[in-house]
């Protein structure tokens, strides 16, 4: 079976705050409460300069992951790109496919789209997310500077 | 003395057509003329939700170098973040800081917009841009898929 | 309980075989008959310039895991250096601990002798194995090249 | 022209202490005076179970160049593997090809002796040594633990 994805709404708030919460804590982060208001509220508006948001969801329709998705522009291809800045999933309800059926989502919906490309980053040292990626995309030769 | 940089200007198009195909051609990549010139276009536009370019200009104004920028929403942060997609400068009128100096209008652009991350991708293997970005940025941890 | 690991012994042959055979099919390797030879009878001789072997073994006795580790000498150093070229664990006898005891004993025996280092390599997409390095050593900065 | 390499000899002390200590200053180590002169009475010796020396020479046959060179033996083959610990030109000396050259004798010495593979490593962000390596060799998948 595979595990059922949807686009995130109003009344997931809750479970969405505790899976976008897990997940800047994963990366031992601090992300204001209020940046995640501002994120939250975005989300919501669906703008079209802001990113989509996916859940995938147990048999009870609660929110066990999440996929934050913008479509942008690139001076290479006349498409949108399409940039999965987040992805998560609880912990305690891993290895049932949730991460695998987030990114077939995004890819259906890059799809839809006409996007040429669609692309993320992760820790060298994140082997579990590796092992999951490296079934499902390429490993680019790409490097990443920050400022 | 600085290199100097300005923005694109549409007087600029054949010189900008030599670099843009040259850097395409760094990566040994294929990108058609009407993509090319979709690309132009939307420059010139100057949309929101588009790439803003410099150039570095030598004494006669003739660019030298590019930097095509797009500034992107996150989830992060309630600012944009920006993100350099290409640079490049003639191989010709190296070793002279316009590369240096393109990345400076790039920061300089950045704080003027408030942007709390710039960042850019390179080939692992491009030691010649790398050791330029080992001058000025941070190489993060983060590998890239693609699909 | 920590796993019980010691010293090769002649009477381990079959199951040394096994694992050593294991270990080239992980690579993708192909090692011929008359070289797995070889190195037994090598690894049984004893000589000062040839690796010494150990094993992890079950309650029985019985060999799951083996460690081939080189001392050899550094331009760096008055010591030797603790090479561990080899280090497998039977697919259905791992998460017990047999990797770690093996490099523990490792260490112990690196530290009798008075090495000032002990490394290895390892392939940098072998997620499972490095999630155990990651404990144990540091990742250096080190690449490697071959011809 | 070639540059020319030769196995290092008594006379070059004072050449090879400083292209040495150059070496281990450009990885902002520390080995004291003690190991240097061990290392260096031990290249004299020339026991089979320590590295053996090349020097680039110039037109006055001073050393500006040196690489020190372990065979030692392996579980995998019959034959020795080389192993190139320390490669080292004068910076004053440089883009003459004396990194090259020497690269080149450890080659012809690797296939004198039947040696399999002859392989070294290098930090990550070398990339003036790895512009060369990535023309003579291939950079492998493995990356390196130590304690």
């Amino acid at each position: 079976m595979s595990m059922r994805v949807r686009r995130l709404e109003a009344r997931d708030k809750p479970a969405w705050l505790g899976l976008f919460k897990g997940y800047i804590e994963f990366y031992k982060a601090t992300v204001s409460e209020d940046v995640i208001e501002t994120t939250w509220q975005r989300l919501m508006a669906g703008a079209a300069d802001f990113h989509i948001a996916f859940v995938a969801v147990d048999a009870e329709d609660t929110p066990i992951g999440l996929a934050h998705v913008l479509f942008h522009r690139s001076t290479w291809s006349p498409t949108q790109y399409c940039y999965l800045e987040d992805l998560f999933v609880d912990p305690a309800r891993r290895q049932k496919g949730a991460g695998r059926a987030l990114i077939e989502a995004v890819y259906t919906e890059a799809d839809a789209r006409g996007c040429t490309r669609t692309y993320w980053t992760t820790q060298e040292f994140n082997y579990r997310a590796r092992t999951l990626y490296d079934q499902m995309a390429t490993k680019s030769v790409f490097v990443q500077y920050r400022r």
